[in-house]
């Protein structure tokens, strides 16, 4: 398995994410069958114009209050408020909440890499811009490839992040293999296997920092089954999450 | 960055480990300066003899009631009370533990790829053996390598296991970006990569179900700093954990 870091030129609102993208693929001789396109969805959320001026936000009375105790700002706060579906816990600064079924930092609302005084949201429905990406590279590539909309996330107890599949298109995100023989040949109990989260942590390995301005990575020779859409979601309800609830 | 799966023969209680290695590396004409050996904590337990015949274990009381509660045999449930620190939890049958400053689903001990009636447990001194497997490899390539033994963690939320590494030696583990500039020339606020934790899920892709015999993986050109000891551990405690204590 290859895994290919592509740089583009900085991303702005309006841009052609799909041509950008296309385009870089030059740089490694263009996009092959069974590629998995993995794209950051900072550039995804930047090239949808989902960037918010903090200025123009008016800071509810919630906001405030927990502004005041996290030290954020209080316009960033309600950002976070309005973007999050629910908000679980705020932690030094950070609100840890529910956002589209995913647990994520402050709903995906993000100053870095964003012009100084505007924060960038998450993509608004990345599923269908996954689908989209996935018709427009495939068409104008003439390969037939996958994509992965990822996302930084940290996990309990660890310190950093990984990426996480926000969407997916043209790939299996999880494998199920229940009931597949194990190396003694018993059937194995409960294993699936996140691919589309391996996939987005793989491509981080040669994205580095955004800073360096590459938001796009190809996984190449993986196996990686391809797909004409995504039959599940990733994604599991509280009810059947192990962690969900957990108390110290 | 390139990513070979190595195939091993089933590995035994007393195995010399890094040797088998460095033979299926011949797969891939050896190992490299740089090359990052991915090994599945599974067959680091096997070798390590962590294996327990489950006839052999007397349940207490309180893994009896929990195996009542779960499903579980209770000579299993008892193994797992005796490796965890901590049971945060118990779900559907699984139990939520922290062993070792890892979250981890039944202290990270398993039936799957055990003979019958026998459990896997995690290896003993992993921060140990991946700096004796590093000694070892290098040694025995002339090739300077770092080590990650990986463990397959689930995630809040998320369907399907992705990698974790619950040691390395001789890379930073964590690669800190706190003050780096962002795309826009601002200091990075909180950045921290779980290198680690993003080679173990890369390796994951090419591992394949443990069923196939993949347990090694060899992460080739990655932007990963080789040093001679891991400056610090991606675990961290409780208290500054951004999801622990989180209430529904």
């Amino acid at each position: 398995m290859e895994v290919f870091g592509l740089s583009l030129p900085l991303v702005e609102p309006g841009d052609d994410l799909p041509s950008m993208i296309l385009k870089a693929a030059d740089q490694i001789g263009g996009l092959r069958d069974g590629d998995i396109v993995v794209v950051s969805s900072k550039v995804v959320a930047v090239a949808e114009g989902r960037i918010k001026e903090l200025s123009k936000i008016r800071p509810s009375p919630k906001a405030e209050k927990i502004a005041a105790k996290s030290g954020q700002p209080p316009e960033l706060v309600e950002l976070i408020l309005r973007e999050a579906d629910r908000v679980l816990k705020v932690h030094r600064g950070v609100l840890l909440t529910i956002k589209d079924g995913i647990i994520c930092a402050n709903a995906g609302v993000d100053l870095s890499n964003a012009p100084t005084g505007k924060a960038i949201l998450l993509p608004r429905h990345p599923e269908k811009t996954a689908e989209r990406l996935r018709l427009a590279l495939t068409s104008g590539s003439g390969a037939k490839v996958g994509v992965v909309i990822s996302d930084s996330v940290v996990h309990p107890l660890r310190l950093g992040t990984t990426g996480q599949a926000i969407a997916t298109a043209g790939i299996e995100p999880v494998i199920d293999c229940r009931g597949k023989p194990d190396l003694y040949g018993k059937p194995l109990k409960l294993t699936y296997r996140a691919i589309a989260d391996q996939l987005a942590s793989a491509a981080q390995l040669v994205m580095g920092e955004a800073g360096e301005r590459v938001p796009v990575a190809v996984v190449r020779e993986a196996e990686v089954e391809l797909v004409n859409r995504p039959r599940w979601s990733p994604k599991i309800p509280p009810r059947e999450c192990l962690y969900y609830g957990a108390r110290k």
